[in-house]
């Protein structure tokens, strides 16, 4: 197996990456941004490819399941919850009180302020374009910084000493990550699965959401994630990306999505395990057996 | 063929059944009331039974429907409209004149208000149980009063003479009945079609009642009539009886019958055309065809 | 006070009248339909007027609520139970085995067939106008049947004598009526509280009527009756007669109210105390209390 | 007037708060992050804070809003749209064939992508924090870079040298950017307006979001924007940013914020003009002066 991921080395994405089983032993070849690690894949240079989903220091949701979705041939194979856990890292030997530069990127920058204030607050900023970056320009050792902020697996692969651990304003922060591979391998349903959609607005006027909605809810579907996402055909043309409980080879959720295909252009973009691994709680009535039972009823009508 | 019908004979219900293709070469069997005559398809002892429907002169839809929903054999095989149109009939050689009291059934009574306000102002009323028995009593010789409010029908059976015709409030009036059969006979679609069914409400709180029509909203099944009747067990124990735009056998009505039986139990009682003719307007994204194509769709994904 | 009810004497109708506190002592005019009885308070000569409003052996509740809604004077002021109970009434000294011939109302006729299939399996049925009808010919003596099937109000007031009570097939049945009276008198709310409304759809779509049922929802009141009637105007042209908890000087009622108002040309017919005393239950983010305190919030923006 | 804006100076931000009358005349404050540039109006340093609020090239909509919600001080006051050109940039006397190395923002190097791959395809990518920041460390002469992918601005204003115009993917790209001040200062409605709120989610349950859209369809009105976004207190829990046509001294939107009030504690962020300054469609039913019409028509009852 062979796999791209958003690069560079050491970003928490290879971190997600390497939770896969076997992607310890398998190629790993990061790309510069998310659309060449998945193209690397529709070009079938590498299997899959590992892509960050959710505003986070590396990325957002959406740009990535747009460029998913740019394309019929590409299909979510599973999804990964890496904790954000920032470290201050320096070159061997520097202490705490040398530290006059910090380096990092602008997100991470702005989820460390409150250990910055506190114990570095005269340092200055040098933004970088990613965290493992800065970290890389650290260790090269003619930076104009004296410390990086960046993950603790960088840290390890630099060389570099750890002067702080968890500095995050928010403790226990995780970020999601999907596996994107090509089309023609759908996972089998766990009873822990998500599915997510590309949902195109039928005509713009109050009530048109609520009618997607309601393909799902008659259905008792639940939403995981909805965002508006302008389609770039002028004003008040946009598309909905989706996720929500369930897979598609449940009964509910094929009938929502066979119902959203009447309506709009509905495209599929994957039904994987949920990365909690959390089970979907089922009404009764909307189970595998209620779908075989009514449809069993129908027929003696 | 053999028929019951609500009697006695000569009613609007009579006339709606000689509407029937070959009803009246057929044995006509009038009985005294609704259960009764539907007890009789019931019992095998006739073929089908024509019934009112709606709140008319001669009873209700509801007490109807009730009937039929009560046991599992019977379905509705079609409906007629049948003009209400009453007259004001004498024995033989009586001129208006002579008119001093007047028999009806009591709903007839007040439909005919406007036309004894202004010609015969002074007469007295005498309640009847039907249209048909005051006519009938009349006729026998003994009444007294000298007048009955009836259809033309029976009076021309009775050999009544009509005084005035056309004397109801409400010019045109119609009113709707329905022939029973029994189960496992369900007419082929038209195209012009409704499906009458009963479905209880499964708890009672705001919003329950929309969750039983979104069943339709969501498949675009167009509602013709609704009515919400007393379960008989408890305070806010109730059940709705519907009628529905289209025929269980279009894929948007058997894709809502088997969502309803998921949430709640459900009796189908019959698929028949509408006696109007009027074509059903189905919106083209719940068309049998975008029903096959999504089905189509689904497979590829 | 002087009131009006449908007649005759001795009706359900009658019975109900006399739960209204003073009701007994004050004039009491039968009147010979529901129209004319609420005629004659529009006409100012009564100040209320007792109906019946349930599909029930002496009316039902469509066409009195279509004649209340006929004009805009009219406002619904209380419900009442009354307790349906059969006797079967002979004049003194007859006895069970003389019976032959049986005279009532043909819905009470229905509500009594098990008695008189298990007692008087060989009796002749004559239909009457009224319960109290075939009770007042029986009382005359001359009448060609041997008994009636009244209410014991009427049998007592007649003088007849009581072979068997409560002969219904259902116990315990109670139908339902209203008092109306003149606008401008809406009783003060008291929590367990009905209010009855007539709407007009205002188009014939799929959808269209949930257009009317959520704004119900949206503000949390319950509906408890739902009825479609046809206007009279055409095929799909019908308007809905609704019950819903709840009191118009409650706030999610008014609210609700108005909505309706900017959609369709809602009627109100009357806020009233339930007969059956029951609490309305009432969401703690729909109470007037939850009114209030968001009207608070708004100004506080 | 004082404002803090997104810097460094040169970006698309500053180019958006040039937009603002009298904003070329004032003092402008470029900030680190968008929470400092917001944090310096909460402090009173600054007047108002130019910030994105689009996922583009400088930052995403979500990150802002929330920073935004964060505190009940601040308001939208206005919304900004500025074209999104991308040039590539050079010490002056540089040509074309001499570029071997790139810089710029990561976003940005995707949305040039293609012209790159046509002109430069040997050419390696040097991230930068941002396009400004690139271009700021070029103009300094020490950079491992010969280009710089940045703003038209920003070149001016460092004096660099422009070899291409308008290189990105998609021509005509705009992204949005929001003038924050301090609360109380809601501008006036303009007949083209929107709204921005923050709506928790009240429960985790299939139908919970169409609870809280429903109050606005109810209403007729139309949404613009949602986006789900984890609340960060466990799976499940998350809330919704959303942005509606019209103005809070509307009266459907005053409706709705209520409603929306009475089942969950929303976030009122703003109400401000459309930057395409797009007159919102408003149905006559859900117009001020139909809320007023049943305003008194309710009064009538």
């Amino acid at each position: 197996m062979k796999y791209s991921y958003l690069g560079p080395s050491g970003t928490f994405t290879e971190a997600a990456l390497l939770q896969v089983p076997g992607a310890r032993e398998a190629d790993r070849l990061p790309a510069p941004s998310v659309p060449a690690a998945l193209q690397s894949v529709r070009a079938g240079e590498t299997d899959a490819a590992m892509v960050p989903i959710e505003n986070s220091v590396e990325g957002g949701v959406s740009a990535t399941l747009d460029a998913i979705a740019a394309g019929d041939e590409l299909r979510i194979l599973s999804e990964h919850l890496v904790p954000i856990s920032f470290v201050l890292a320096v070159r061997p030997g520097v202490v705490l009180s040398e530290v006059r530069g910090i380096s990092t990127h602008g997100h991470a920058w702005a989820q460390v302020s409150e250990w910055v204030s506190a114990h570095l607050p005269e340092s200055d900023y040098f933004p970088a374009g990613s965290t493992a970056g800065a970290a890389l320009e650290l260790s090269r050792g003619e930076a104009p910084f004296e410390a990086a902020v960046c993950s603790p697996l960088v840290a390890e692969q630099l060389g570099l000493e750890v002067l702080a651990e968890n500095i995050g304003n928010v403790a226990d922060a995780v970020t999601r990550f999907i596996l994107v591979g090509r089309r023609g391998q759908i996972p089998a349903p766990t009873g822990a699965d998500k599915t997510t959609l590309v949902v195109p607005l039928p005509e713009d006027r109050p009530g048109a959401l609520m009618d997607i909605l309601d393909q799902f809810a008659t259905r008792g579907v639940n939403l995981n994630r909805i965002e508006s996402r302008p389609t770039g055909q002028g004003i008040g043309s946009y598309f909905f990306s989706i996720d929500v409980d369930g897979h598609i080879h449940e009964a509910r959720l094929a009938a929502a999505l066979r119902g959203l295909h009447r309506i709009t252009t509905v495209v599929f973009l994957g039904s994987y395990p949920r990365a909690d691994g959390l089970p979907v709680a089922v009404q009764p009535h909307t189970s595998d057996e209620a779908y075989r039972s009514a449809d069993e009823w129908f027929k003696t009508l």
